[in-house]
């Protein structure tokens, strides 16, 4: 029987693999530095890697170099902080006022600030993408996730923020129709990486057990996981 | 000035994570064999793992075991590969040969089969998604994009379908209102991985560069890698 074990990398490399999956953090708080110009090259390299749907690299960056667009971002995302907040508070969980304690300084405090923007014109691909539209969003997102595992790997702390009004933001940095923007990633060295997420410090949320997450066959049966540790 | 020295990876660690970002392939071959539980398990934990928007966990995993069941997505992929082919010849963009050449069999062929599914509820959750509600499809495709890393620092190959109608495959699969099918996940050993994305090898696409997906400030201002090799 042909196995795994031809094509696996090494041990070493696998738990360094599992360790950038395991250590990476969303980040939000961001000390001083710079990202030099081929340290941020091979972070956008390993996002451009990301798989895609009908290859049709949904993605583009803007590396925000300017601090009074910098501003201007701050000023969006804490806008729908505000929003957000209330739209917490109407829902009657009582959680307001934890929320409003998390942070929005990673867009004025980190190094880098790239947005990560969906082109226009992707209606034209419908490889995959006919009955599921969705998946140039989804392939965007694989490509931050590639950028995020390199970043965490080279020591260097991401955040993607998604507290904005898409079409304010598309209308600041002049996107054309058709387009749309899907994250703010703040993106630069930080003190330390939280050893857990920081919404479960902060007992917004804790991670669900595995064996709750996965079925067998059909919607709701158990799945191999019960019987784990 | 602090750099990132400190929290980064040793080099062979982040060559390890960048290999598998590099070295990672949408994969429609797959050979005999089985993924032994274990394995299963920790590809399904680093999916696990992924980042999700204000901590929601949007994934669930449905591990398809009946064979009937298998047959039965594959007439679901079949069906609209179909349809596809012939929406891409009504574009008139005289690409339906190539496409109908490719193959949908991995969801025979491969060891195991994942449907991700988002879960009901998830309009509840308004942290970072009451203006970006599709942060939930890229939360999960964030879990894919671990799983799919961590299968090729296996030696797993990974191929993540989405020719299908979601709610046929909502049907199929007994999933409960308000929840979505994201992907069919084929998983399993591979002869060999793709030297190059196997859309690129049959000239579908190519990999753009990355200096036109990069920009400066506003949508349009070229970046940092214009001047780059």
């Amino acid at each position: 029987m042909l196995t795994s074990q031809g094509n696996a990398f090494s041990d070493a490399e696998q738990r360094a693999v599992y360790r950038a999956i395991f250590e990476r953090r969303d980040m939000r708080h961001f000390c001083k530095g710079t990202v030099p110009d081929d340290q941020l090259q091979r972070l956008l390299r390993a996002a451009h890697h990301a798989p895609s749907v009908g290859f049709m690299q949904p993605w583009r960056f803007i590396r925000v170099r300017s601090s009074l667009i910098r501003q201007q971002l701050h000023r969006l995302i804490e806008q729908e902080r505000l929003l957000t907040a209330q739209a917490i508070a109407d829902q009657g969980a009582g959680r307001d006022d934890e929320f409003m304690k998390l942070k929005v300084q990673g867009v004025l405090d980190a190094a880098e600030v790239l947005v990560v923007v969906l082109p226009p014109g992707r209606e034209q691909h419908i490889f995959g993408r006919r009955t599921l539209p969705e998946m140039d969003v989804a392939s965007s997102a694989c490509a931050i996730q590639n950028m995020w595992l390199a970043a965490r790997a080279e020591g260097l702390g991401l955040g993607w923020v998604s507290l904005f009004d898409p079409r304010q933001l598309a209308q600041l940095l002049e996107m054309p129709e058709g387009s749309y923007p899907l994250a703010i990633l703040c993106v630069g060295p930080v003190e330390a990486f939280y050893d857990q997420p920081m919404l479960q410090a902060e007992k917004w949320a804790s991670r669900a057990e595995l064996a709750d997450m996965v079925f067998e066959d059909v919607w709701g049966q158990a799945g191999l996981n019960q019987d784990q540790p």
